[in-house]
């Protein structure tokens, strides 16, 4: 056993506070990982808060990890001592049904081990990156490519995968339009990575007041979802909308941006069930997807095209004491773009 | 100009009654045909009754059409007098916006002209096949293959390349599951050429009173939706789902029954609009998407599919003054599977 100082929520109505948990010892595929860095994202608000259903306390949140190896079970070979490796939303699953074997251990039938609050398979209750260290898997630790400044590496392991996999999936590319609903962690990637992938890159924000950011990030159009116009000018456009956001918008509007055969794929989570209009989805014969998270292999090559386009998030550095604060802001969409927490200071 | 006995709805609370159209004069590009069958679809009522928006009255509906070139414009070559021919939901476009260049003018941005309660390119209102003539442009007439017995043919123009267009689209096939929610007219067809696409078929019916039809049809799985343990049993199956069926259903639910990245496709349209839980599209990267129709080329492609595979629906045939009762079955799914009109009797 290894005991980790971490940050952890007492029950869903109390702030986080300063407390120890103890990881399991390192077994023979696992890997103990010392954190440097750890994203806050936005469900970690949600799920602490039990807003998407009921989960154990005391919780430590967190799964936008990156740190050192410090050990390694006897059977790892891909990941040795001093590595900088990173970890994401989930750290396990079943690995014999019909997606695990497909690679897509995402959407595991018999349900993947979230990386906190979640049953692994040995029955202990998983413990987030808010944390000193972890022990985790080998197969679910990701290789963090030297390139990516190592605090801006934290919100790949998912605002950076959750957005890369749904842009792959649904091809973005040279010759596309796509359009990304909300700039906040998740969207600013989105962006940045649609446009690395040569995608034609329109931001649809509540306001303007991130304009400047979006366009600099390679959107080449920003549109102010306040102003019905948009809705209007707009129709029609699209193959591709992310949307992040989670919360409830007039989905109708939205889908009605997309062209002929065009998607928009939910990545945000809305509490609430989206009505969506029949006759919508029957011009230009749209699609209204979700997506979550992306795969093991996935997330690799997401972090793989980071380095090789000189991508990263934008990051706002905070101390553990600040985490409270930072979540405040997050609720208000105060913070350019993911806060990340410096894992010396738990 | 050419006087056609019809059947016509005078308002949306009346009951169609006998009455005369005028149909335009046989311009360059038209061509005359002499209706021999007309198909009764659920659409014609909905429309009739302004279920589905307001309607100009007085009002013939009718889009599976089928009958003989009685007359063609100078400009016509793809028809010729005597040839059998049938007409569809659609009898003109823009033919200038990107998707009618694309070939699918059935998504024509600038709205494809409807067969009936439509305003045709010269301004003038359409009016539909129930009828004993109707005046269409040849790039909307299909050819329709001698092998497919008449009055069984006209069903095709609707129902047909419905289920066909989506079932082509989304490549059911062999190695494919696909199910189809409702056995109704659609749902029938649906099955058909699923099966004759070489997919496996699933039946999806509020009960089981039309199983033994579903599966001499080919369906190779029969299950009553009334029944709780169907959902569970199905969960994760499905790579496509169709669903024939306008009225409101738990979405969900169905939307449970796909596997990693299938798809359920509306063809049946509720009028209100459908709750869908973000979280239920994020299970297997689901999409829920919509399509109506079908292009002329796919209508085309499926005329000569059927033909080729030896498939037709199955049919009632009743004289024009059954129409009315016809209707009050048709709402009470009492018809198996498609009415279809003797225009001899208009």
């Amino acid at each position: 056993m290894t005991t980790a100082k971490a940050y952890a929520a007492p029950s869903a109505t109390e702030p986080l506070e300063p407390t120890t948990i103890e990881r399991r010892a390192v077994g023979e595929n696992d890997v103990l990982i010392d954190i440097a860095y750890s994203g806050i994202c936005h469900s970690d608000i949600h799920t602490v808060r039990g807003e998407w259903g009921k989960v154990p306390y005391p919780l430590a949140p967190g799964h936008e990890i990156v740190g050192t190896v410090a050990e390694v079970g006897s059977g790892v070979t891909k990941h040795k001592v001093g590595d900088r490796v990173g970890v994401g939303c989930m750290v396990n699953s079943c690995r014999e049904c019909d997606n695990c074997k497909a690679g897509s251990e995402q959407y595991c039938t018999n349900g993947n081990v979230m990386t906190y609050g979640g049953k692994d398979r040995d029955g202990s209750i998983t413990q987030g990156g808010y944390a000193t260290n972890v022990v985790v898997d080998a197969d679910f630790v990701l290789s963090v490519p030297e390139s990516i400044p190592y605090e801006k590496a934290a919100p790949l392991l998912c605002a950076g995968v959750t957005t890369y996999s749904p842009l792959a999936h649904w091809q973005a590319g040279p010759g596309k339009k796509v359009a990304v609903v909300g700039m906040g962690g998740l969207g600013h990637m989105a962006v940045k990575i649609a446009v690395a992938m040569g995608a034609e890159v329109t931001v649809l924000s509540q306001t303007l007041s991130k304009q400047e950011d979006g366009l600099r990030f390679g959107a080449k159009h920003y549109y102010a979802t306040s102003d019905e116009a948009t809705f209007t000018e707009l129709r029609n456009t699209f193959d591709l909308i992310i949307n992040t956001v989670s919360a409830n918008l007039d989905i109708d509007q939205y889908l009605n941006l997309l062209t002929l055969d065009g998607t928009m794929v939910y990545v945000g989570a809305p509490a609430q069930p989206i009505p969506v209009t029949a006759f919508t989805l029957f011009n230009n014969r749209r699609s209204f997807a979700g997506s979550t998270i992306g795969s093991i292999r996935e997330t690799q090559e997401m972090l793989d095209f980071c380095a090789e386009h000189d991508i990263a998030p934008e990051v706002e550095l905070i101390e553990a004491t600040q985490i409270n604060e930072a979540y405040e802001r997050v609720l208000k969409s105060d913070v350019r773009y993911r806060f990340v927490i410096d894992a010396t200071t738990f």
